[in-house]
């Protein structure tokens, strides 16, 4: 085996090593069975244990009562922009989305394609998405409101939630659930794709509040209605079973190695202070997000000779730093720092950071 | 680790061995990257040659001309049930559909659910579906000509496929694709979950030729049409990179172990005859479906006293043989023994038969 490499990867991501380490050693042996968990059946008591008990994990570890549901989907957040107001947003209703970039952008998109009304309640497309809007007048005869709670790609984060009233909350929390701790109470439903804090791609998380599943019409397709999953137990066909393994390993790895949410949030907290410290003291890069948005998750920043970008990149890979390149559409430095992804890879970041400067400064 | 069980699921199912092993070989290093395949960025170039491969040799196998493309989708079969009529049946035309039990009658269902028009050309309801009708008399002028290639629960398979002059065959071939070789010329879509012969669950296949994207209207969901994944060799969003990355894998060993699906389809064809074969001269046991019409994938009995069925599923567990229950929808028993079950499995299967029927008979 080779050395592992510092993973800055913005999704599929860093997976915690004694999770990928716990997987090797039972592929060919799931618990005893003589199957790897690949070949065990979605209908044996095996299976039904491995996706009850990543359920249960992500229920304990957001605090959600019994009113909530935890669902496992396909199709990434991408699906859920379609299937969130085929199920809950009725004909001649509206609802209140909020566009900080990218995602919502899309989210709003199929809202649009579907012939339904989304109402664009506030942007920060005016400054480039490098914000997040405050101080939202929502219409509080709105279907919903939509956020997405952590940008990726412009490295923004919502730091509380708004206050919507009785209009329930959705969110596409792709890039930071189970990041940090928050209250589920305002949320009618939240969605994200495993793949950047909780597994590998290939299992959507649905969590949703038994009012929600009250809306749904009876008249959508089979597998874009979401009471199939709540009343299949997320299991009217064949689920993606390795992805649910691996989630439900991770949440274990955040329940019983980390210790929780809050020390889940502390370290990373813990990370995300360490790289915009040394971005705030140096004059060499620059931080691109609002300060007071800054995510904790997605790191973006600008060498200020933008020249030198190609050679930061590409000096950080042989150093074995992987994933530093911003997103396609923006460009620039990104560095990643999901749940998984360690302090000690924070700090060999900050040390490569340091030494360019030194070097190009 | 224990010894490895003979696995006889309906899917997931078995995986070849050696595919499973270099799995778990690389799984903390994939490539020499330093990453696990599951920590992989799907837009960098150790993926790219990942799905390209897949794709490229899923249609080595099939033999499919530059006018097909392969592409990757989530969901499984039960959403290309509504993704068929979606994308390929336009309003006020009709679709054929033969009914050949519980998948196709889902078929059905999606698309009456999306007002749209399916006639049943043909079904094999009125003997419990346990045949696949003949000399159909096809609508020449139906959008589409819908087949389940293989009925998993039924145990029964097309032999050959039915001539429909220029309307496009489409078929659902989730538990017989790479199974044998057929002509693809008169197929406009294929789609299958990977969970059988392929793969694990959480990837579908999709095999669509040219004509059929060019009918796939603009007003669709995004994640919803074909074009979406045509147009983006399957990555408009994050793909299930694991479980496309296995899929490849399996591709290789059919191709470089096996040695092609000629091969492929005689290795199965043999299993198949040895357990019909014994089911035939056996007075204790009874094949459920017609002879002519038999799987060779799934291979469906009854004993004949039934009381004794728990007895011999037990027995078979005891033994190191898993899967033999039938689909809880029909009861009985089955054996599916896709492309990754061995001739040894089966050998050992219709030993532990003879034994039952000795002591038991």
């Amino acid at each position: 085996m080779g050395e592992r490499i510092y993973n800055f990867n913005a999704g599929p991501a860093a997976l915690p090593l004694p999770v990928l380490e716990e997987i090797q050693a039972e592929f060919l042996d799931f618990k005893g069975s003589g199957m790897s968990i690949t070949e065990v059946s979605h209908r044996s008591s095996t299976f039904d244990e491995v996706i009850n008990d990543a359920a249960d994990r992500v229920k304990r570890l957001l605090n959600a009562g019994e009113d909530y549901k935890v669902l496992f989907l396909q199709g990434g957040a991408s699906l859920q922009f379609s299937m969130v107001p085929m199920n809950l947003l009725a004909d001649g209703q509206v609802a209140d989305y909020v566009d900080t970039g990218t995602w919502s952008t899309k989210a709003i998109k199929e809202v649009e394609i579907l012939g339904k009304q989304a109402r664009v309640a506030a942007s920060s497309e005016d400054q480039d998405f490098n914000y997040i809007p405050k101080n939202i007048a929502f219409n509080r005869d709105a279907a919903y409101a939509h956020i997405t709670s952590n940008n990726t790609i412009r490295g923004t984060q919502w730091q509380s939630f708004p206050d919507t009233g009785h209009v329930p909350l959705i969110s596409d929390m792709s890039s930071d659930i189970l990041g940090r701790t928050f209250d589920i109470a305002p949320f009618g439903l939240i969605y994200a794709g495993a793949q950047k804090n909780m597994g590998p791609s290939g299992v959507t998380l649905v969590i949703i509040r038994q009012d929600m599943l009250e809306r749904v019409p009876g008249d959508l397709p089979t597998m874009l209605k979401y009471t199939t999953f709540a009343d299949k137990n997320s299991m009217f066909n064949t689920p993606p079973c390795f992805a649910v393994y691996v989630l439900q390993l991770v949440m274990k790895w955040i329940e019983e190695s980390v210790g929780g949410l809050a020390n889940m949030e502390q370290l990373n907290r813990q990370k995300a202070a360490l790289l915009y410290d040394y971005l705030d003291k140096s004059d060499f890069y620059n931080g691109t997000a609002a300060k007071e948005d800054r995510s904790i998750m997605n790191v973006t920043f600008l060498l200020k000779d933008s020249s030198l970008e190609g050679t930061f990149i590409a000096g950080a890979l042989a150093n074995g730093l992987v994933g530093l390149k911003g997103h396609r559409s923006v460009g620039g430095c990104r560095a990643s720092i999901y749940n998984a992804s360690t302090l000690e890879a924070v700090e060999a970041l900050v040390s490569f950071m340091a030494e360019f400067e030194r070097k190009h400064g």
